[in-house]
């Protein structure tokens, strides 16, 4: 895969669709990436299978509150000062980087940090969307260790923790987090290339590309929605999709606390049926249901797209009386074992409701 | 200087003295060291003389709320663990442990950490009292980086932290051990042999133990807080010491927030003279005032003793009714210089008055 500064634009709109509301702005990485490449060029994208199986690959990306991250970006020496850091801790220079979460800005991140590093990106990541704790991803599933893990601030300021979990990483991190200013950068889970080959979630960077471009697409032939929904069908994890609900924003609780930003908004089906869907939402959207129905359930993709343009809409720019179109979407099957529901599936968010596919709903 | 086990009662006791109220229990350090001695021996204690220049010194700490370090206490295994991290870090082995201070349980732990790595431990530490806050330190005064600096918990999670200052680790490692349940291991300023001769107090072990000494014998000869005053008179930094107190407690406001103990007690005087003495603190006694005018005020240490057994009195066991002795003594000359007091000053714990030595009040 080769990308072009012109395609991030695509690639960002496709990160922000599989960012389900979440995963921070993708602008502000782009912002941020197109930069680094007038510096310092594009970077190689490799696929996994180009890996060997004992190469060294790092990842990286932005911890914090999504509105924080958006506001403070990453001045790019507390990128290369993570890497550094984990190099050094690791005694292991890196071979490659990859996404952790291709949704939201995470997916531009590792492109300005490749292009600083002169390393290839690899085109996969750990979850094929976005998730909001460091925990919730499949190398933690299938036991790869969260840590070591290098954080860095603006101030470059800089951590390197070792923990016996992740969600204990996860715990400190988040509190160091708010402490450095609600955003930090972060290089955890170091891998192996033959433990991207195994748990990573492949050709995601393409299929962030492709979904912009979809869009795109659609806008000039009329029909966007569908335009990425006919996309979406011939991917290789994504293709059981189904727009679940098309309505206005009749209610809407959003609140930020625990770090995170957290509720539910109510749409009303424009078709006049008086029928209503309900999304809540922890960073990202977790479930949709209708009429007390489930429409579409985490780890499986609910995402939100401007009715008439297909934008993907994060939650925090949902406002009452916005149209949007409902879809859901499934997950990768890694992310649909028992093993991975176990760490983020619905429960794991304190829903009560057990995970169906999206397309047995 | 040579220690045996029969000898960390009078050195934890004389650590409680110098902690100035705060420092923390040293009685469940001093069951720490005497268990590490039991297994592995009796650490040797160097004077900083016998380093050399380039030797490599690591101090080592509990840190967090007092309470929560009297009831968790140290594995051990922490220990070692945080002086594994800070050696891997640095890429260069311990030659000697020296005690970051002598006030309080921290004079305990390094006697634990040496026994356990067979190293010496250094006679000296970077206050010769005890103080609340990490940056608070003559190494830092004297430009010795705080960082990097590792931290451990119970669970043998683990940190390394480099930061751009003392006060932003201090902030940061203040969120974390909260995080790892208020009582941490730290090993922060990694010295050499000629900072240490440069920048710390020396001998405080030996007066600690002295102190004690002291104490014990004035308990036999029936006058131990003249004993103490006697002893002190005698030494190269608490020379200058008076009683500025003879009263009982009337009145006592103390909190716990912000990590920190703080609040104020006011003593009557005995003499039925109807003065009185009000002794804020923050952890630590910070300043002695008579009827508002200052007798005692830091970074000279402020102390309270029972009248009767010159027993030091921490913080956490002052008690309405309770009939005390204050000393005021003098802090070393390194601690009373410009650029001490500057870091740890009146003015660090936020106090109007200027600092004035107690030979001088």
């Amino acid at each position: 895969m080769k990308l072009s500064i012109a395609d991030l634009a695509n690639v960002a709109r496709g990160a922000a669709f599989l960012g389900t509301g979440g995963g921070g702005d993708p602008y502000i990485g782009r912002m941020l990436a197109t930069s680094a490449i007038q510096e310092f060029g594009m970077p190689q994208i490799i696929e996994p299978h180009e890996l060997d199986d004992d190469a060294t690959v790092y990842t990286i990306a932005m911890l914090g509150a999504p509105t924080v991250l958006s506001e403070k970006g990453a001045s790019g020496e507390d990128v290369d000062l993570a890497i550094k850091r984990i190099e050094q801790y690791m005694g292991k220079k890196a071979d490659a980087l990859i996404p952790i979460e291709i949704g939201g800005v995470n997916s531009m991140l590792p492109i300005m940090a490749a292009a600083r590093q002169n390393l290839p990106l690899v085109n996969a990541d750990g979850m094929g969307r976005a998730f909001p704790e460091i925990q919730m991803v499949t190398f933690n599933v299938y036991g790869v260790s969260c840590t070591p893990a290098s954080i860095t601030d603006e101030h470059l300021n800089s951590m390197v923790i070792e923990t016996g979990s992740a969600k204990r990483a996860e715990d400190l991190v988040r509190v160091t987090s708010i402490e450095m200013g609600c955003s930090v950068i972060m290089s955890s889970y170091p891998l192996t290339g033959k433990q991207v080959k195994d748990y990573a979630v492949h050709g995601t960077l393409t299929m962030a590309l492709e979904i912009g471009q979809a869009i795109e697409r659609g806008r000039k032939e009329g029909e966007p929605v569908e335009s990425l929904v006919n996309y979406l069908r011939t991917t290789p994890y994504y293709n059981q999709c189904k727009v679940i609900f098309d309505g206005k924003i009749t209610d809407l609780r959003r609140e930020t606390s625990e770090g995170f930003t957290q509720g539910h908004c109510l749409l009303s089906a424009l078709d006049g049926s008086g029928k209503t869907l309900e999304v809540t939402f922890q960073n990202e959207f977790l479930i949709a249901k209708e009429d007390g129905v489930v429409r579409a359930i985490v780890p499986d993709l609910v995402c939100m797209v401007d009715r008439e343009t297909a934008e993907p809409i994060p939650v925090d720019a949902l406002k009452y009386g916005q149209r949007l179109k409902v879809l859901g979407v499934s997950a990768a099957p890694i992310m649909r074992t028992k093993e991975s529901l176990a760490v983020f599936g619905p429960q794991a968010f304190g829903l009560d409701e057990e995970f169906v596919a999206i397309e047995d709903l």
